[in-house]
């Protein structure tokens, strides 16, 4: 027997605005009216390959086995690969452009498996013109491995190894004893995820100091959202395990001027920066930079 | 037997630009795959509680017998209670924060019977940190009921009488006759419902005036929106039998600047005043205040 | 045995902010738990008809059959009937306003068999007020006919040539031999589709010119999105199989002022003016109008 699948896990950045998605769903229902379709997302930015493929890695490990569906694909009808890659040896199967876009949720999971290039036409819907894979090649694809089909008939085997993989910033700390970070992600909430695990700052203390641009602000780790003080900034260990910068019951993406990719350096305080308690400002705070005093800190 | 359940109703403000309502549903799926997951709305306004509560209480004699999921919960990671609530002699339970979220929906449907307080880890995902009780603490619990588990296995009984109520605006008659409204919602279309039952109005006749901060309007009762003529206000029943501000196929909310939470006094004509025919103006009210003629009426 | 159906695909101007989705699908739920709902959009621009029966064309022919539930209905409450029409001998109904909505998609398929008004209310919810019939009228409507309900059980036979046509602009050539088009549908991308068959400019050559507004722009046909260069004008044979106006990953829309129903005139090159090469431009086209070189092209 085939090994069949009942759930398609389907990210994209198709948006609600049109009907990309209820037709790829069509699509599906079509070939294997069985299966259940999660929709993980659909409002990546249009053609934003690292933030489908973070949004995609922040579900893997909650995502039923079975197929997951992605396709943020700005190469579409040119040279990029489709492509389909096993993974936790067959339990489920990633359906998507060969673009980045699949490799952090393929590592997070063990890695690929068998991976195939989408090149059988039995398998793929005739199309008008070559713009909407989602709907002619991956749509139907990942139904008809629901349906049973085997990996290899989809098409030739390929090396995983030569898939593309992502570039995703790694957190470090530099010359100066900085941690350089990232915002990899601004939730709706407008939470800002950094690419750093908590114990990166484990030794910092409760209190650090953040460095957004010409900005420099006190920061303290908090245990919830509503943990935060009013006009404080609080980190906070995020849903996913990272380091996030919150604000009280407002976005703080707003607040400090964040977004994904924006660069964040943290701080570690000396033992005397350390003890000013919240709201406390040294003098050499104030006359270094008097505007908002009780998160600033001097150099 | 334990009371099974095979509908899970769905809302929050999760929104859809990030991937929380999908990784909700595949927890779901993962305990009870059976179900339906019916989303409710997730564009509740972040953390609006209030907004939440009414969207959760105009849908509840729609909503199918089950298990409610509804998560505005600004107060995660904090003090705030996690509780599951029977409705209806356990035809329903409902699942979210003890913050007054629930609480409307829960008195139209014939109040709280039992409670519980969702304590027991063993029927909720362990967490990398506290800020998603979506997925880790209300989405296993829905899943676990529709399974089989029973309600007081998730945690200790509590005293319905003390969940959190919701604080919402009762309609009244001031001192100078006044009908003291407020609007509750303002819907896509831009239509803004009052706290105003149809009958608190019956003997204003067709006609009325709205004070709307300094402006004096004129408005009359109408069959639908349709029934609307240009550049008038009507008061519509609206599909939840309230009373509700609109005008001809444009947003009343944005031509009369309402919005949730807007104060509305609405002023019975006298025999005098009623007369007027819609268009028809006054030499009064022209001269008392000369714009939008034909909408004016005076004090 | 009557006939049923499994699928209704839902299509409407609700939005996702308010629950109107989330109830009707209660709604269908409660009548007819087994069926599965589709959504095909529900983001069509507020009481706008035209968009929402071309996307709904757009979709035809991935439906699945089944009862499709159409819903954009300026005139609710009023004079226009709620109708359900049959189309491919029954494969597929279509329930929604009789106000030129489902037209284009009911021709698509191969035009209406049967026809009904809805006018037994045993089908159909009481209602506060009339406002809501997607949730009053046509979703009941909707879940009864795959419960088995007859066509003939909802109402009155009426005549189907006598529903209310769509509107859909034609293209033409005009006197100077200009083909007058028009924008059909912006996308999510920005892609603009136009209202011309490949067919039509096929001999027009591989460039030709696009005039919008006072505008004068050079376009290429492009194979796919990927295959535009920065900074030129492609048009795509897109999804739909019509021609669509792309820029390279960017929006092609927003730079040049289109959107849904903008006029554009596809001008025929003669063999001098199709003589350059992207880029190259000829003194005429530069004296006559200096700004954007590289796209314009004179008369």
């Amino acid at each position: 027997m085939a090994p069949r699948y009942d759930t398609i896990s389907f990210l994209s950045d198709y948006g609600h605005d049109d009907e990309f998605v209820g037709v790829v769903r069509s699509v599906i229902r079509a070939i294997a009216p069985e299966v259940a379709v999660v929709d993980v997302t659909h409002q990546v930015p249009p053609h934003d390959i690292r933030a489908g493929a973070l949004a995609l890695a922040r579900s893997a490990q909650y995502l039923c086995p079975g197929v997951v569906l992605a396709v943020v694909d700005p190469g579409v009808g040119g040279e990029r690969r489709a492509v389909a890659v096993e993974v936790g040896d067959g339990a489920s199967v990633l359906v998507g452009p060969d673009n980045g876009l699949l490799a952090p949720a393929v590592a997070l999971v063990g890695g690929a498996g068998r991976a195939v290039e989408l090149t059988d036409l039995a398998f793929q819907l005739e199309a008008p013109g070559p713009t909407f894979a989602g709907r002619d090649v991956f749509a139907p694809v990942a139904a008809h491995l629901c349906a049973g089909t085997r990996l290899e008939a989809l098409g030739p085997e390929i090396d995983p190894a030569g898939l593309l993989p992502a570039v995703l910033p790694i957190s470090h700390i530099d010359d100066e004893g900085l941690l350089v970070a990232e915002v990899l992600w601004v939730d709706r909430y407008g939470n800002a995820q950094l690419n750093v695990d908590p114990d990166e700052v484990a030794a910092f203390g409760d209190r650090m100091g953040l460095r957004i641009g010409d900005d420099r602000r006190t920061a303290r780790r908090a245990r919830s959202y509503g943990d935060i003080a009013p006009g404080e900034i609080g980190l906070v260990i995020d849903s996913y395990g990272l380091l996030s910068v919150a604000v009280d019951r407002h976005s703080a993406a707003e607040r400090l001027g964040l977004h994904a990719g924006s660069g964040v350096l943290i701080e570690r305080f000396s033992q005397d920066q350390e003890a000013p308690a919240a709201g406390v400002v040294t003098p050499v705070q104030l006359s270094s930079r008097p505007s908002a005093p009780d998160e600033e800190v001097g150099p």
